[in-house]
């Protein structure tokens, strides 16, 4: 190890960390003349070096023990690093297309070094509000999903290995414990922390706080959140988690990473991509009415389901002799095995509304907000889009059981404009 | 430690041990001469010793690496008397009146040393089989069961000691697989180890394994059973576990507990009273035709329940504040908070019934039998007993979501006798 005790990183830091860590070096083929360091941290927790020399490059991830966007005043434990490094590394080997490789991590520094994922990959995000279609973005993120929930869940590892894993993943419960708060508590409550596009959500921030029976679905997700080992979930799959071009789709930042409920993942993402759809009134303008790109957004939340759907249960027909879920001596006919199935993918839909519903909630009411909406500049305008989403999100959250397919998820968005 | 290593007792090996472990020794006043050891060990994986002195004694509870009455051809780890020695330990500071007193735990040893439940407790599956009544089992047993699972879910523990507790008992994954198997596995499929009352019940048996609608929802029960951590459960709670007098019940052997679905405990205590109701016909006879203790079962169940309801109820009311789960701040009117509380009562009956007829079910196709039903000597008359208590749970277990309160459940038995 390069360093005995923690830290923090500063460019000079760094350097000296390098020099005295050979699998970084290395990577630099030794060269340290003409480095070129640069800290691009947007995100809200961590501090990002990009690291670039003459022969070769790689990102540095350090977690401080707060929360960066908010400060020393809320404290956050740095051990976060360590499960995020063995969620990249889990998750690498089930995904290795989709998740950069992890060169090195120091427990003691909080650290991880991982692949440079060069320009032009940008921010899902970015790209979103930029109008930017993803060809293949649906079918790269329906693999990276079907393939990290499938081979976490116990559809593929027995009982032992499950539990062993998932106890591990108990040790991450500083950062379950701020999703708690932030996703199914504060956006429900009076609290500090949130706001809204005032005056105009005003009332709307109060209705959600008063809407009982929203409330009440809200508890039954949080309890799957904080109950249910199903999967290695990421944690944290919002459109900023994304790096994309139009060729690659790289998952990042799996610091929320434990065992929890697969439909949490998979809402997550599409909750991301419907906020997306709704922030798109914002950002249309006389050359580009955006009319186009919102039904580009629709299609890509059909097609990462319906792709999804088929992967899983290709992975699951794939290794039905694995798994300690459903043994195929019980599971022994067709018909029986198609019932499992659909009442499974099912089930996940109203999980993955549910969840992406309140992720859209907390997006709107609650203390961190999205780009998407924030850059709309005009906050009445913004207001409007927020408004519509957070509708939509509600009757989401509510009415999840009635949707059998993507497809009537689609249409209640149409309806919702 | 009076061993360095593992021995497994007997009479001659216990009283050495017993000499050189002060935290027993005292408990017989220090005084060997005229003790009395007797193993009395009915169950089925361990062995038990009772030690009577002259001023005082215990019981002696030994864990071997194997199903005592399979053998050594079926291993299982000793470490379950870890876990039964700290389940033990909690929920006796939970619920003391009815959880024997641990005096000494021994875990190189597999070794647990208790308080002696003297005669005239017996097995309340004993008492049942004999017609006995006991005024006061539904109230005892409705209040150990509301206190050891509302303080140790997250209605009372935050998140933090929650994930703790749950990464711990991780640990007894081997006792999770055993149940697994025989509850949830080898009743739906050919299996070595199912029996049943052949021939009668031949095409019974056969027809639960081709149940393609049974065996769907079984699979919902075993992903709860898996991946669900709502509470402590004790993990084998069916009335071979509970000792009883009039005056006194005291639940024994929690090898099995782990964090797992509330309803799994409630449901094999109440899936095993209906057990009783059904064998009653089968020990009737001209003296005593049992109408009234099958009245008297019927009550208990529904007492049990409804007293589990109140009381669990009121643990809730009285520790609003505790917990992470339904915070005050939110769930702030009287209103809501009824929604909530009906909700998650009406969701743990549907989850009890399941899982009481999945335990039912397996008493009568699967490797386990209860005395209740092998106690009828007649062949045909406990097949026909069997018969009815299978078709009944078939019917929860698949209907348990249609069912509102316990007197619908009550209505059913009596409807399939
Ligand atoms: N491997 C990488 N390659 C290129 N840029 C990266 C990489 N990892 C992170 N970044 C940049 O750093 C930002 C913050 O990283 P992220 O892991 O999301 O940190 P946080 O946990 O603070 O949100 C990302 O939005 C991205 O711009
Ligand atoms: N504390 C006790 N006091 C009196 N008898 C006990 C006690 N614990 C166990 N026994 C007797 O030993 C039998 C087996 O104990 P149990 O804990 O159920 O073992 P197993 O795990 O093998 O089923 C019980 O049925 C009961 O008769
Ligand atoms: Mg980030
Ligand atoms: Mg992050
Ligand atoms: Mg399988
Ligand atoms: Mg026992
Ligand atoms: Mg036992």
């Amino acid at each position: 190890m390069a360093f005995s005790e923690f830290r923090p990183l500063d460019e000079k830091v760094l350097i000296e960390y390098i020099k005295a860590t050979p699998s970084l070096a290395s990577k630099l083929g030794n060269k340290f003349d003409n480095l070129t360091i640069k800290e691009v941290g947007d995100g809200n927790l961590n501090f990002v070096f990009i690291v670039v020399g003459s022969s070769g490059s790689f990102v540095i991830k350090q977690a401080l023990p707060y929360i960066r966007c908010i400060g020393e005043s809320w404290p956050m434990t740095k051990e976060r690093a360590y499960f995020e490094a063995l969620a990249l590394k889990e998750h690498g080997s089930l995904s290795p297309d989709h998740v950069p490789e992890v060169y090195h991590f120091d427990r003691t520094m909080s650290l991880i070094g991982m692949h440079y994922l060069e320009p032009p990959h940008i921010i899902l995000r970015k790209g979103l509000i930029a109008g930017v279609e993803y060809p293949l973005l649906a079918d790269h993120m329906s693999d990276y999903i079907a393939k990290t929930l499938f081979f976490t869940s116990l559809l593929y590892h027995n009982t032992t290995d499950h539990k062993k894993a998932v106890a591990e993943f108990c040790g991450n419960v500083e950062l379950c414990r701020l999703t708690e708060q932030v996703v199914f508590s504060d956006p429900y409550k009076v609290s500090q922390y949130n706001r809204w596009t005032s005056p105009y959500l005003d009332s709307d921030a109060e209705a959600v706080r008063g809407d009982n029976a929203l409330k009440l679905e809200v508890a039954e997700l949080k309890s799957l959140f904080c109950e249910r080992a199903q999967a290695l979930v990421h944690g944290d799959l919002h459109t900023g988690s994304v790096m994309v071009t139009h060729e690659s789709t790289q998952v990042i930042d799996p610091e929320f990473a434990f065992y929890g409920p697969m439909g949490f993942d998979i809402g997550a993402f599409l909750g991301n991509l419907i906020l997306a759809f709704y922030a798109q009134d914002g950002h249309a303008n006389d050359q580009n009415d955006r009319k186009a790109y919102k039904a580009w957004i629709l299609r890509t939340i059909e097609n990462t389901w319906n792709l999804f759907d088929r992967k899983f249960l290709a992975l699951w027909d794939a290794n039905k002799d694995s798994g300690d879920a459903y043994l195929p001596a019980i599971y022994n006919n067709p018909e029986l095995v198609q019932l499992v199935q659909k009442k499974f993918i099912t089930d996940l839909l109203h999980d993955t509304l549910g969840f992406g519903a309140a992720k859209m909630i907390r997006r709107i009411v609650g203390v961190a907000h999205v780009e998407d909406f924030e850059s709309i500049a005009d906050a009445s305008k913004r207001a409007g889009c927020e408004r519509r989403a957070l509708e939509l999100a509600k009757l989401l959250l509510k009415e999840r059981k009635k949707f059998q397919d993507i497809n009537e998820v689609i249409s209640a968005i149409l309806q919702h404009q």
